[in-house]
């Protein structure tokens, strides 16, 4: 087998077989076909498309170019949640414990901040002594003890998308759904998990800014998944502005905590409620969303969410006392009255990120003690000077390029804006679970 | 400038400015854009199409990555031809002596012989001496002196293209229309000529087995090479079976020097004749094609044609009388009898590779003695036993390769075959031209 003649096969419009696709990503992994002709191919894969054979049969490859997690020695049903990145978007720390609170094992491998998104990881280690390094031998122990772990990636889980995901990176390759989807999906799918809900996000501060193309890739990933035997839904869900009020890693954090004891936003408590119910759904706890979110009610009311969120930081090393804080807080007040029209999401991700709370590269450290808490939020009504947002920083070197930032990102003006649904759509495999909760949203 | 954020415009169906082609191609010269970036621009370029002004944009980068000849200072007007490729295709051998002959500057660079094809480089070098590495002020001299000068491509020559080529040729983006063009048209301007006959063949024998893509192809030639102020015509021509009856280096030479001497192969010498008429007509010799070809006639008729091959031959260091003669003959007779009614032209070029007259990898050395020589073409009628081609051969170690694939080549049936027209239509800016032309073929 040559791989430029795979590559001619796909540029022409062919169809790769299984075997053809196992073979290329197993010879790229082994650094026998050169990334030169890797982009080529990859070039080829983005403007051709991958018929939904190929799209199943890379992502299985891509998935067993590394170590894939056997959890069948712990019981119980095993299911993870994956989010395509937003602002504020910080559901992993409310749904992971209240999920294994509701007896579903949680074994969540979770990535770090990219671009003007946070990330799983920056937050849970902005606890002081949180460690998400753990192997799989203390991933497996933790699991079996308390049911949930949250770690970061391994570099023996699915190596190749590793590679191909740098390659993408510098070649123009990133924005296709297929290869989007098979990156994804070979990760989560290496975790050994029985079960996947999907969350992902449209609007000015996700990736992808248009629904059309978010529903696209959740059906994608809907496919891929139970194609591979894993029950998997997708929650088409808000991010034309931040969710909940806190954008920072340890500020997010006490956000969390206050949504698990039950006084969190709004917006982030409901998400957090609908994506554990489907977590529970799938996992088979519950017959209906509207019976996994009265146990996710359940969980907050008495406590033992919160109590598995403090097993967890507890079996991983961390010390909740000590969440940092920045050193000062400016209010940044509106400058005349009326409705907050829009929210340019991306912009407040941004401002964050300059404050501190990012990385612009790779090897940038993070201030986790840094960010935002907004005091207004889409369709509330302010008065000229009240407090559009709470700036919580330690160095004034990039502050007055994150207030211009987030002057900008608001628009206050005299339009009622008409509120976006939390929840646009469901797409899964079975059409009852669509349909119910479709009217919760 | 960023190079992925052309390759995203590109990929997005976008147009790329002069400028930013311009940048790219210097970059990537200096070797500032690695070659897994620029692969998956060349897929993009290939599947998206490139627009006339990318396209003329990308030539001019191409031309403008190494020296471009100035030759200014040698009075008359100066003229080449390139042919895609084929097989016996050896008409620059007669053209370039006889346009000289008729005062043209001929400064011909040309190329090796690729997969079946052969090269002109190759069959002049079975003249033993003859030297096709002129440096540039030896070029210029004889220029000046008789005319014409029958070299090879030197580094210096768009190094861009030759980077560009060999990344395509192992990326699977070699099969572009355009990327061909910015391919030839870079070398062929960079030779400071004032016009350029494309001689652009179809059939089982060419690169391109459809008229549609040869058509395609020429007209990208034709209007780049008149964008960038060089009169270019392009005749497409028949390559459906050998043209005239040598294939293999010495035996061509000698066939050309039959044309030469005005008894050589009808459709050789047609072929010639017109390609000539062609250079004279853009280089103003003569007002039409009928003109051109009276000057050919006659240059052949007088022996002048023939001389100048033997003083280009001379001033290159070449001796005619010690070209070589294979030591075994074999003729190859026809099972059966009827007519002609196909010879499959690529398994003739890759019989005579075989045979050692053509190179598998670009290392290998060429034997110049060997080749065939057809006794029957296409429409001819063969009885039984009749001898169809006669094999020149030094090692027997792959003769039964070759005979086999000769005999395949042929296919000997009841019907007259319909004979495909030497030249089936001309593109040239010039309609006038065009018509003229193909009442001719």
């Amino acid at each position: 087998m040559r791989f430029i003649d795979l590559t001619r096969k796909k540029r022409d419009g062919g169809e790769l077989s299984r075997d053809e696709i196992a073979w290329a990503i197993r010879q790229y992994t082994a650094d026998a076909i050169p990334d030169y002709q890797m982009s080529a191919w990859l070039m080829a894969a983005l403007l051709r498309g991958l018929t939904r054979a190929e799209l199943a049969a890379l992502t299985e490859a891509m998935l067993h170019s590394g170590r894939v997690l056997d959890l069948s020695s712990i019981p119980g049903v095993k299911i993870d949640k994956h989010s395509t990145g937003g602002v504020g978007d910080k559901t992993s720390l409310i749904l992971a414990p209240v999920a294994a609170a509701a007896g579903v094992i949680v074994p969540m491998i979770s990535g770090r901040g990219l671009g003007h998104t946070g990330g799983t990881l920056d937050k849970l280690e902005s606890i002081p002594g949180f460690n998400v390094h753990l192997s799989l031998e203390q991933t497996m122990r933790q699991l079996a003890e308390i049911g949930v772990a949250l770690i970061g990636q391994t570099e023996d889980i699915a190596p190749a998308d590793k590679r191909l995901y740098a390659l993408r990176d510098v070649t123009g390759t990133v924005e296709s759904p297929n290869l989007i989807c098979a990156s994804i999906m070979s990760k989560k799918l290496a975790e050994g998990i029985d079960g996947l809900v999907l969350d992902v996000k449209t609007g000015s501060g996700a990736f992808m800014k248009s629904e059309e193309e978010a529903r696209h890739l959740a059906e994608l990933m809907v496919e891929t998944g139970e194609r591979m035997g894993v029950r998997t839904a997708a929650l088409l869900t808000d991010m034309d502005q931040p969710l909940g009020y806190a954008v920072g890693n340890a500020l997010e954090v006490k956000e969390c905590i206050a949504v698990l004891s039950g006084s969190g936003p709004q917006d982030l408590t409901r998400l957090s409620s609908l994506l554990t119910a489907w977590m529970l759904l799938l996992g088979g706890k519950v017959a209906t969303i509207e019976e996994g979110e009265q146990v996710f009610a359940r969980l907050i009311a008495d406590g033992s969410g919160l109590r598995k969120f403090h097993e967890i930081v507890r079996a991983q090393g961390g010390d909740l006392s000590g969440l940092p804080r920045a050193k000062n807080v400016m209010p940044l007040a509106a400058a005349s009255g009326g409705y907050v029209e829009q929210i340019d999401c991306e912009k407040i991700g941004i401002a964050s990120l300059v404050l501190g709370g990012g990385r612009e590269r790779k090897e940038d450290a993070i201030d986790p003690a840094v960010g935002l808490i907004l005091r207004k939020k889409v369709g509330d009504v302010v008065r000229a000077s009240d407090t559009l947002c709470e700036i919580h920083y330690n160095s004034e070197a990039r502050l007055a390029e994150a207030v211009a930032l987030i002057e900008s990102s608001y628009r206050v003006g005299s339009q009622m804006p008409i509120r976006r649904p939390l929840v646009s759509d469901v797409i899964s495999a079975g059409h009852q679970f669509a349909r119910s909760a479709k009217q919760e949203s």
